[in-house]
């Protein structure tokens, strides 16, 4: 399976989102000027994305709508719904996991651990909270390779060895903290603080500026 | 005031996070060293950092924890909390209007916006939503600067232009949409699809390899 760059990948679901609208809009061939101008990626780079997919433009006419987007979500691997884990039931796990987009995106939590004792055993959204001590034995039962992390900061590379040790290849890592993990292991952070730190100064600088 | 480097501004938060566990534990005085040990950034460039809020250490001492902490969110604004307006109220947004971490790092949302009729004048974690017409007025009204879009992606242009013409210079952008802004206005994209797009791929090709 041929490595797809990094950059690449973070474009196919804006892509995705484009063409879904030309679908819905009945559109059945799509030129790369068309994608290009509804997403604002330059030309040049939407082509040669597109060609990671395999796909195979006609000159003047472009690219199959439908065709387009089952390969690209084959490139993605969203066509195949793969089973994960979410670590921290907290305010932004159960926000995660009433989140039904996941499930279009081929990710479904089938189960959420937590260390406050009262969750465990309980259900939020249609799915069991369990206790942490029983992750590393469901982790190998049930071959889970992906785990969503969203504990507090201060225990999130203490969970992060636990989910390791137990078979997870793959962190989405919602928490502040930066992760030490093995060469082997995907880590994708969603960083909310920092993003929100950005804001607020660049925020805090433009005010400043228009008042002086 | 002086603008701060991105890559500098996005590592405050984690120094705020080793700090704030610092000072629970009751430290009062901090080497750079024990900053760059618990976040995993390089000394050299935490010193960089850390010379940005001002704060000066003692040699061999270190800095002060607690006037750390104090400077780090004076820089990011964190101290000032920040009135900001929430649109589209769907599972997302909901998200974000019950998550109370936001207003720990200086973002209050004080109102929402969406489309849908049956939500305008309900409440959700008391805030009160509104109809789509309202924006405009309420925007300019009670000079709100911050913009947080969680709307469906093929409206996300329409109503950050609208945003804009209503007086904010700071979108917090969580939909895919790749916007386009005047050169005053600030993004900053949480994109959690690409995210997905990133994780997903990359577990594919890893059990692809090893199954190979």
């Amino acid at each position: 399976m041929e490595a797809i760059p990094l950059l690449t990948l973070k474009r196919l679901p804006q892509y995705l989102e484009a063409l879904n609208r030309l679908q819905e809009a009945d559109l059945k061939m799509v030129p790369a000027t068309k994608i290009a101008k509804s997403t604002g990626v330059h030309m040049t780079q939407v082509r040669k994305d597109l060609a990671y997919t395999g796909v195979v433009g006609t000159p003047k006419i472009g690219h199959n709508v439908d065709e387009l987007i089952q390969a690209i979500e084959q490139c993605l691997n969203w066509n195949d719904i793969s089973s994960c884990f979410l670590v921290g039931v907290g305010q932004l796990g159960k926000a995660l996991m009433g989140y039904s987009e996941l499930s279009k995106k081929g990710l479904r939590i089938i189960a959420a651990f937590d260390s406050n004792p009262d969750l465990a055993g309980t259900y939020y959204q249609g799915i069991q909270i369990h206790s942490m001590a029983k992750l590393s034995n469901l982790l190998s039962r049930l071959h889970i390779h992906i785990g969503i992390l969203t504990v507090p900061a201060e225990v999130a590379q203490e969970i992060a060895d636990d989910m390791i040790a137990g078979g997870i290849i793959a962190i989405w890592n919602f928490t502040p903290a930066r992760l030490h993990v093995p060469e082997h292991v995907i880590v994708e952070n969603i960083d909310m603080s920092s993003s929100l730190a950005v804001l607020s100064r660049r925020v805090a600088e433009s005010l400043h500026q228009s008042n002086s």
